[in-house]
């Protein structure tokens, strides 16, 4: 099987699991703004799902970027994570239509924890299957962000137990940690030099040089 | 990441967005044609929607048709459109399911202009990265068509409040906009001349010469 | 916009419609087999939908096999095929739920003869956008089939009126018209003789030679 | 019709059949743990089939990794097993639903063998098309597994009457079978001897030589 076979599948499972998210906002009965009362929390969860989903899907393409070598265990290991991320409809839903309530909060966070820890066991996996001078395991570098994001989710769900809005806050920080970009810490890394500082550093962070076909040109290229 | 990556996704999204509008027709209880009659405005309403989903999912591929350049900016302002477009079924639910009611109606509005907006921006993100002398900016050129449909989005939302059906008219009218051709202005850009005037005719305004590979060849060619 | 865009968004389409008709199979409160009585019917038009959801699929490829033309009218028309189809989930279930009562039945043959003159259409858009000598027109030669499909379905819905199950029998017929091979037929038009008889004689129906790339090869090529 | 378009499609059915059967778990009402007790089986059920489409979509893909031959056989054969994998979110919710209540788990016992003959069936039509010194026929070689599994799912439908969870141990088994190595079996067959013994050898099982282009390289390569 050749990676491109495994991404296709990945993203097909992503794209349905963004979309049947918004399923759980259901359509209410009644005609003025009030009714969409109840259907807030599920909003606002559904944004923070939408923008979790998003990130998974920009940083999966980058695990896979290199020349293709699909072991059993890579395989595998990325249907682990589908699982994962196939459960946030259902962790979402629970959460929003309880107005963040503690349990279904805390639960929100176990899956994101577990997620996280098959993000890294994937790379793990893929790290092994390359062998020795891994592509992987020079483009991810220390890779703080994966390793701090476990550590995130899992405070979040003992703050949960606290307040819950404070596990939430976590959650949210969590994302934020991906998609806002860490110019002082990406510029000791790139000898490119920073790009258009104006839309590229909203998600610089995102874009590790996995392969040499770099598809991340800055405008001051 | 490359461009084919990035459609694919969006492609697939698009797809279900499609797809899931159509479960919010419920299957109705009872054998006469008379039980058809409160799903008849939520058949509209999945009509209407189908045709804008048709229209961006037509218009995302202009914007991509050039050489592939994917920065991150580009990455989340095509994820924040497909945000908003993934509540198409949502609104398109609300609205068919309360006959068209005033708030519904407005809120379905809400989503056409935020999702416009979201057009323009991811638009803009990719001219933006594609530099001075970017081929999508000389192909869009004044840009008519994106710029008049958020105003008859706002305009729509206000005229709900007068008369919801008011406001309609305006939702299919931006719909007609994309969908029928407008010739006259056409002309004056395409060098080529008008092709198969009974058919192609008929969407001719959804074509725009974005890249040198013209796949839009007319029976007169 | 190249045919292999178009087909895939197809595909996903048709990928969906497929799989969420089966969420009108509903999972039955009760634990003994007495309780899928009530589910029966609707597994029975789950079949014969999932069938014809098939051909349309298969048949789809036939027409865009040779070199990729989209114009605009070939991407409404298929946009047009596909809204069709997309009502299959609510009309199959209607009907499941209904133990094929008249009307959900005579609905039912409604969008199967839809979707089949939205076929023709896109047929015919097709030709018109590949001009004279339309290797299209060529392959599908006097078409009987297709133009045999409308008369059937039309046929069933007046037929419903009489008798339900005269109606499903018109549709059923319709599904092996296209499933069912037609030998003695083809073999006029096909100067390579028959193939291995026991597999490929299951669907040589659906095989028509539209592009070079003649994918249908037989055992005793 | 290539192979690609026949195994892409294929795929997105899997893809969703894999997303939707999280829609069985319904979202609970109420915030405190106990309310997930009702979801825990409908959550392992969904477990065992996430394993089990997981395993055919991994199988799947060696069957077609051969240069392409689609004869029409082939494709509804192909068409006949995605049937029967869209059936498992109905019989995944109800066993779950029922907490693995004997008829229930003896009609999803059904699926897996209905699943599994398809599978068969559609692995024979590929050899037929391939004819005399088909390289599939090669790679599959006595294909033991191929041959067990209607067997252990025969047995556990039959041991679910004696006592359900017998039955459940019969398809947990017809999972293991698939995903667990046969180190001492495969290392008859595999010329090229053991590979990275952690992570590999948890699905080597997986992995047959179907095609020259031999994607399986194992860390000691």
């Amino acid at each position: 099987m050749d990676t491109t076979r495994l991404k296709l599948f990945s993203d097909a499972v992503l794209a349905i699991v963004l979309t049947i998210m918004v399923l759980e906002l259901k359509v209410p009965h009644g005609t003025d703004a009030a009714v969409l009362g109840p259907v807030l929390p599920v909003f606002l969860s559904y944004i923070l799902s939408f923008v979790y989903v998003g990130i998974y899907w920009t940083n999966h393409h980058h695990l896979f970027q290199g020349r293709g070598r699909v072991t059993g265990a890579v395989l595998w290991a990325n249907l682990h994570l589908l699982f994962w991320l196939s459960l946030f409809p259902f962790v979402t839903g629970w959460m929003g239509q309880n107005h963040f309530a503690r349990v279904p909060t805390a639960f929100y966070g176990g899956v994101l924890l577990a997620a996280a820890l098959a993000y890294l066991i994937l790379q793990q996996a893929i790290i092994l299957a390359q062998g020795p001078g891994s592509a992987l395991k020079t483009a991810i570098g220390p890779d703080w962000k994966g390793k701090l994001s476990p550590g995130l989710y899992l405070a979040g769900i003992g703050a949960t137990f606290l307040r819950p809005w404070l596990g939430q806050l976590f959650f949210v920080a969590g994302a934020i940690l991906w998609v806002v970009p860490d110019r002082r810490l990406e510029r000791w890394a790139s000898p490119a030099g920073p790009g258009s500082p104006e839309l590229d550093s909203a998600v610089s962070g995102l874009q590790n040089p996995v392969s040499q076909r770099h598809d991340h040109q800055s405008a001051g290229d």
